[in-house]
């Protein structure tokens, strides 16, 4: 079976930690054999990611030094975070499968997923970026820099915004079927669209112009499960499932869900924006465009849910 | 025919410019036409290029913000740049071929290049890289991140210097093969082992680990060209030729030109070392090991360089 792995930012970086190369190495460390693992039971992996807190300290890098290095835009920090997390992947996967005696070679490809320059998302900035300001910081980078800036109260400080468009077409998905054809799954583990891809949009015939925005990195692994085939995707993240009623007294851990009931969920509002909202719209969406099976769940559950005893799994009818 | 393009930094940033992506973007937009030109003439492509200015400015900006964010390795700075540069080329490159209308994918592949741990370069590093320092602060570098620091006296600075291992394999070239495969060179442009490959050690079996170091990014081509079966090497550099006696009265421009003539120049030390020797070395390297043609010219010389009518070449007798 081929597999997609969308790797949520826990599974590579300690949520509170102190955000080193050295943590990621760990985190991702930990991560990998359960990835082996898959490919030891004769799966085909693909594996994406997320890049959130890595951007977040590209921009923040981009911005205490601005007086001497002109900072990059958005889309060239999406481009360099997804050579920083390609390699992370590559290094400790390759080493996972070595130690599970499945040797694939880990290749990182460099993805630009195209948007609509029409997407109302737009005209309404809602992902936030970077690092969290004070208010009279956050008046100064609206002035300076032209950013949405967006009150955060839960922290009580100021954030970059930026689009959030759905992607709607992937630039090298050809050439990364290409090296999974012909038996190439069982050699190779392409890790493509990382934070989602690099956003893009067509100007003209060929020309391609990167802008100031975040893809929904799970939105884009339906992209990308559709262009590859992919049959099952496997969304992981820092819970065992994905469950109703979150954190209030009537919550319950969805198991094996049909789309009707998923959708119905959805429909109602369970499952909160910019969090297990997209996991469940990717699901859905996947499900939709010929993809097969979805699991949600995280690292240690990940192997029992891919045989049906864990995380929440949503099957096509 | 199969080319491989090695661009050099001035291909891609402007000496003595702001260092900005605008101009990194109208430096490439300006070189693309030229690789779009070959395209057109029906030769299979496949881009190599430098990250200097690149991997310089991360590193400042690692050092300026190193209070609120935790520096990066320098082999993560690497794959970062190869993220960068990598978009930049594709970005321009995609553009021109529309252009010529001869529409290819281009493809960044993130590259790491195997160095043996044993490399004498570990134990006299010599790469200069980065910003230049007053001596004071090349002293407290050199005592907090023990970092190698020489002075450069034309220049009256001090600079961190790193090693310069011999790549010895490159990782992904299998997978770059299989994208280039029956007739795939007519569908893709690759664009691999930017800034010469992430340098990686085997420290066990699959596992590889980064390295501090900088891998000359022509001797680098030399590895690609063989592992892709390349039959012309073009390292596009920013004069039309190579020289014997450069900038001396007796100054001559070398056209074509015999293995064995090169061989003696440059045991006779013609070529600067980290300027033109390491080109002339990689083209000698790349004959000796599959490769048949090599030209050493610029952007303006490439498309008459091939033809025939300019620049440096050497064929394999």
């Amino acid at each position: 079976m081929r597999v997609l792995v969308a790797l949520g930012g826990n599974a590579l970086q300690r949520a509170g930690g102190d955000g080193s190369w050295q943590e990621m190495v760990r985190q991702m460390r930990a991560t990998a054999p359960a990835l082996a693992a898959l490919a030891r039971d004769g799966h085909e992996l693909v594996v994406t990611h997320g890049n959130g807190p890595q951007v977040g300290a590209l921009l923040r890098q981009n911005e205490l030094a601005r007086r001497e290095v002109p900072p990059r835009p958005m889309s060239v920090l999406g481009a360099q975070s997804q050579g920083e997390v390609g390699l992370l992947v590559q290094q400790e996967l390759t080493q996972a499968l070595t130690v599970a005696r499945v040797p694939r070679t880990v290749v990182a490809f460099l993805s630009r997923m195209e948007v609509s320059a029409k997407d109302p998302a737009f005209r309404r900035p809602t992902k936030p970026v970077g690092p969290y300001y004070a208010e009279s910081e956050a008046r100064l980078l609206r002035k300076r820099e032209g950013w949405a800036m967006d009150y955060d109260g839960a922290r009580g400080g100021w954030r970059r915004v930026v689009a959030s468009p759905r992607p709607v077409r992937w630039l090298e998905a050809e050439a990364v079927a290409r090296v999974l054809g012909e038996g190439g799954g069982a050699t190779y583990v392409p890790v493509v669209a990382g934070g989602g891809g690099v956003p893009v949009v067509a100007r003209a015939e060929g020309r391609y112009e990167g802008v100031d925005a975040v893809i929904d990195k799970d939105l884009a692994a339906g992209v990308v499960g559709a262009a590859l085939s992919v049959e099952l995707l496997a969304v992981v993240t820092d819970v065992p499932a994905v469950a109703v009623g979150f954190r209030k007294p009537w919550e319950r851990w969805l198991g094996a869900v049909s789309v009707e009931e998923l959708t119905a969920h959805q429909a109602r509002g369970e499952f909160a924006e910019g969090s297990m909202g997209p996991k469940v719209e990717a699901a859905l969406d996947f499900l939709a465009h010929g993809g097969r099976r979805v699991v949600i769940t995280d690292i240690p559950s990940l192997g029992r849910a891919l045989r049906g005893e864990a995380g929440t799994r949503v099957e096509r009818a």
